[in-house]
């Protein structure tokens, strides 16, 4: 299972503030806490209010890179600021992501393999999140095909089938765990499947519940990666016990204590 | 969701020592408890040590209608103690269980039409309980055509796939999921697939770890119900949360409340 950190984006008040104001610490407080934790990976997103996208990117690898040697999640829309980022980093980074649009496609797929990245790639187009599995799946098609088009592999494709709040879209729950599975079956080797966990949860009361329930269920069905809350324990512990119940890790008593530390090492 | 408190069991030491002193009130503290927490059925298992099950079945039935009106789950290997609990029935009760086993299946499915009882199917035979997801769905089919053959609607019959204990028979566990997801596809209408929850975290360090983690992993997979510990809390929110992901029940913010109220009604 690869855990991503989700805490680095400006959507959070504290890091656009941060971002703002070029403080290079409050990003390095989340940078170690995160790693600490055990993340794989670490999502940055320069948020909806950086005007100077591409330079707030920069800014934002450097000082994540200067205390960490985490590979990095590069997440925006603006396919500049990604690029530019892409220079930087250090490691084979992650490009967060690619709707199944043609344009955008042609525009991210030759960067990935320029720079050696990862893609994830959207299970929507220019008329938005379908509603169902099978046209979810439709899409996730498009985004392999345009992997083997572009000389992409496999398995440096992660598809999101996009899950929603569960406060305003619950409808949509179901239809991602069962996309997940669908998507394991497109291909030989079959891509690999991600969520943006929290978004299920944005504006449930206790969203820590939601979340783990969520993440266990769609784990359950195949799930590969997950971009979430490292930091949060309940959520861990549910993940190292899937793993243990999917028959991923071999059980002992201190299997809790062993998914810790083997994310740490 | 079908709840099966499975506290009434001789296997807990208590209960195991108030039917051989023949206690009611042991027994009814257990009866009320799992019912104010929202159980559906109980289950009633005079455990090993009873020496006249017959008996002793007979007894648990009677001093449980005393105080709850909760249809009852029969749990026995001896189906002459079994016979004799439907006897007293005031609802249409359970019985636990039947194995994929002809002897068996001319015992019970008979006894089931004649007392209007639902039947737990095993997905195991003389030989013991199967590895493998396929060799398990082959024995759940075999109970399928006993039901057709026997007249039982298939909607009574429960499928369980049997989960073993994670600490020393963890590569069970997927195989127990994905039976159940076949299962929900042998006939139309599909029988129901049930799991004893609590058998999965025996000897675990966590064991409400261990049994939410895997209700919410079987739920997602198409479980209809279980006998499991109903006043683990934790665990009722889990199974709370996942029908709400699942979309059986409407999102609000206060569906853990709402889950626990209908539970009770």
């Amino acid at each position: 299972m690869i855990l991503i950190g989700e805490r680095i984006n400006g959507m959070f008040k504290d890091v656009g503030k941060a971002i703002r104001n070029k403080d290079p610490e409050a990003i390095q407080r989340w940078a170690k806490s995160q790693t600490e934790a055990g993340a794989h990976y670490l999502d940055l997103n320069v948020g909806p209010t950086a005007e100077d996208k591409v330079a707030a990117m920069k800014w934002l690898v450097e000082v994540v890179q200067e205390v960490t040697d985490l590979p990095l999640c590069l997440d925006s829309t603006d396919y500049d600021a990604i690029e530019a980022g892409l220079k930087l980093c250090k490691k084979p980074a992650i490009i967060n992501s690619c709707p199944a649009d043609r344009e955008k496609i042609e525009r991210v797929f030759p960067m990935a393999k320029e720079y050696k990245a990862k893609v994830i790639g959207l299970t929507m187009d220019k008329k938005g999140i379908p509603k169902d599995r099978d046209a979810r799946t439709a899409l996730a098609m498009e985004l392999v095909a345009a992997a083997d088009e572009f000389g992409l592999p496999l398995e440096d494709l992660f598809i999101d089938p996009l899950i929603l709040p569960v406060n305003v879209a619950q409808e949509h729950a179901p239809e991602v765990l069962e996309t997940i599975r669908n998507v394991k079956t497109l291909s030989s080797p079959p891509p690999k499947t991600i969520i943006g966990l929290s978004n299920v949860s944005q504006k449930a009361l206790d969203r820590s519940l939601v979340d783990r329930t969520m993440m266990v269920m769609a784990m359950a069905m195949g799930l590969d990666a997950a971009i979430l809350n490292v930091e949060d324990e309940a959520l861990i512990d549910a993940i190292a016990t899937a793993r243990i119940l999917l028959n991923q890790d071999i059980y002992a008593d201190s299997y809790l204590k062993a998914f810790r530390a083997r994310q740490i090492s």
